[in-house]
């Protein structure tokens, strides 16, 4: 394997530095070059000061072999980034063609005249590799100096996303000869990451020395990411996928999808298989559940809808939850989310209704039933799944760990594929 | 005024490094220091490595008058900020009385035996001044050196801000004299930045030279922060106080709150006020509305519950919507979601029903109604206010705007307090 190759991450912009805005670039960049095998050294933020920009670039360049930045390449005069990088490098600014092209077409696009302050946006350091932005009018530059790597993008974060991923991270890969590189993330829910690491210990030492794992845990849920490392990226592919198939015969119930799959896109994938239909019956979730799901576009396709009982009264005028059933054993209980997941399924005739009943916090609390106990159920007209959760003291962590639970006990109670 | 103090914030982690997690600290930090005077010129991560952290120090010590670092500061090997800090000081671990007792404290109310590897939390650089954390077992440390000053603290956020707000941020202002500094946050909704801005210009151009005026736009609401520098605390509350008296002349309409107030939290309080409830009927938000009023703790005093109609099923049987309106006008449009806020107010038996209906994205847009046309209406039983908003090409951005605006149409719709 090839030496290991460092980078520097650098923010410009004096919004950045006095906390006005958050900078979400350094944290994406960091972990797409980690991904290639670029290890990050440090990262740091200036503001848009000439001084201060040529020293970090001096102190960059003695310790990395790529520095990348973002930010200050905009049209108004404190956005100093490019003729800052012209004095560093003793190079000139001057109209570059194709990115004269580029803003010019965007202009024209937009059916705007082409100003010369924009015309500005195409003047480049002349020792600048130009490329090409088609989201944004602030061009990517790739410099090269002494076998370094200098890269400058606009700070605008899905501007940055585009660039790296289409045009920056493969020229980085091929510029040092880092070695392929292949990801794939397993996501699980429902356990915990150190009984899931109890559970697959035997597995993970057994993997070979080239493909790594890690844990990333989060809300309710724990992403096992394993890191392939060869010569050629279909041989890894095959034999992450053969560690995988081993894994999920050890742990088959808690793995719902993999990479860019959502819990909420899985669910609803699995309802549209079946040509099934969802509702909701909502308490202490207060509508957070309804809305987890119809983020997801296409949600229309299985949600049909639900109801948000937050006051008794509605649980029992709108669900038909027996006041019987409130009075002997309250609205947070087995025998109250259960009446109301039966109800609102047939209320509003889907194939499965599903609820929500608890004690989010932070006040409400009694001895018997503590701020995070939660009730939730998953009727499907055959059966009805009911189970307690005993959560945090978050009103918001209670809320959004409610509606997890809820969306994977769909998951595990929807029958397989063709049986009715 | 005294000379301007410059900062270097200084994240240490390997987890930060590589983008594992997202820093939230120097962005909270330099905010801080903004509001009390204190410029931030620099911000850097590094990871656990003593030289990487040696290298910085000198940097920054060579750039700042005081340096702030978060992280390295825990019981296991990896965490090695205070062996650095001692070496970078030339002085000796020592267990620090005071330090230990808190330990010792904490260990005790937990009901664990403290062990040496505990112990060791205790044990600081012997020229730090020792900075009792009464929420985690990581001391604060303060550090002078040739009238400079250096902060170590916990990365665990919220460790960091109780030692910020409880110790650090006095201790600084006391050591560099800064000037009594008073912030007031004026927040306004339903008016974009440059319109406002075009409102108030004549009041922004009258204030004095020490009272300073910030935009801080954000989603759908823009926040203005008065900042005034002076030498008494009382007097520049009086002037602040004045001059927002002055803008609540010219737009009295935009503003709903100050400082940590929430539109969410300022509605459910004029509803408490007014002994009003609401209940809510959604479509295109799918829910969201509800969850951004329950998130509120104690929204269950005025919140009864709600209807999410995303089927036109649930509409017409949930809802009472007529059919024909349905037919004739379609889902997105006034006459429904009129007869959504209507109705949901009589079906939930509350003062206010309020109602969503819209093409959220990214599909569904029709050459009439695109992506972006959403439909709210606020019932009270005399009135029924509707409005058409033009919003986004982003699902999650329409599905949070809508809200907003419902919200802000409650706040507007409700009678002065004592009419009913």
């Amino acid at each position: 394997m090839a030496k290991e190759v460092m980078a520097e991450v650098i923010t410009i912009g004096d919004e950045i530095l006095y906390g006005q805005i958050t900078d979400t670039n350094t944290q994406w960049i960091s972990a797409e070059l980690d991904k290639v095998g670029i290890r990050t050294v440090r990262k740091s933020s200036v503001g848009d000061r000439e001084d201060r920009i040529l020293e970090i670039l001096r102190e960059a360049e003695s310790r990395a072999d790529v520095i990348l930045m973002t930010g200050g390449l905009g049209p108004t005069k404190d956005d100093i980034t490019k003729k800052t990088l012209a004095k560093y490098f003793g190079s000139q600014l001057v109209i570059n063609e194709e990115a004269l092209r580029d803003v010019a077409e965007i202009f024209s696009r937009r059916g705007f005249e082409l100003t010369e302050l924009n015309r500005q946006q195409a003047a480049l350091p002349d020792n600048a590799t130009f490329i090409s932005n088609k989201v944004g009018t602030a061009p990517g530059m790739w410099f090269e100096k002494n076998r370094k790597v200098f890269v400058s993008m606009p700070g605008v974060p899905h501007e940055m996303k585009w660039l790296m991923e289409n045009a920056i991270l493969q020229k980085l890969q091929r510029h040092f000869s880092t070695p392929v590189i292949y990801h794939k993330m397993i996501k699980t829910v429902g356990i915990g990451e150190s009984f899931l690491a109890d559970k697959i210990e035997e597995w993970e030492d057994s993997l070979p020395p080239h493909i790594r794992l890690a844990y990333l845990p989060g809300m309710g849920q724990v992403k096992l990411r394993l890191t392939a490392t060869g010569d050629r990226l279909a041989v890894l592919e095959g034999e992450v996928q053969a560690q995988i198939d081993r894994l999920l015969q050890i742990v088959p119930e808690y793995v719902y999808g993999y990479d860019k799959d959502e819990l909420e896109t899985v669910v609803g994938r699995m309802l549209l298989q079946r040509g099934m239909t969802l509702a909701v019956a909502e308490s202490c979730t207060g509508g957070y559940l309804g809305h987890a799901i119809t983020r997801i576009p296409g949600s229309s396709r299985y949600f049909t809808g639900g109801i948000i009982a937050y006051d008794n009264r509605v649980k029992v005028e709108q669900l038909n939850v027996s006041p019987e059933t409130l009075e002997k054993f309250g609205a947070v209980s087995e025998q109250t989310v259960r009446e109301m997941a039966e109800n609102v399924r047939k209320k509003l005739n889907t194939s499965i209704g599903v609820a929500t009943s608890g004690v989010a916090g932070p006040d409400g609390g009694t001895e018997e039933k503590p701020v995070g106990t939660v009730w939730i159920a998953c009727a499907d007209g055959t059966n009805t799944f009911a189970k307690k959760l005993q959560l945090f003291k978050d009103r918001e962590i209670n809320i959004k760990f409610a509606s997890l639970w809820v969306l994977n006990a769909i998951r595990q109670n929807l029958p397989p594929v063709g049986v009715s």
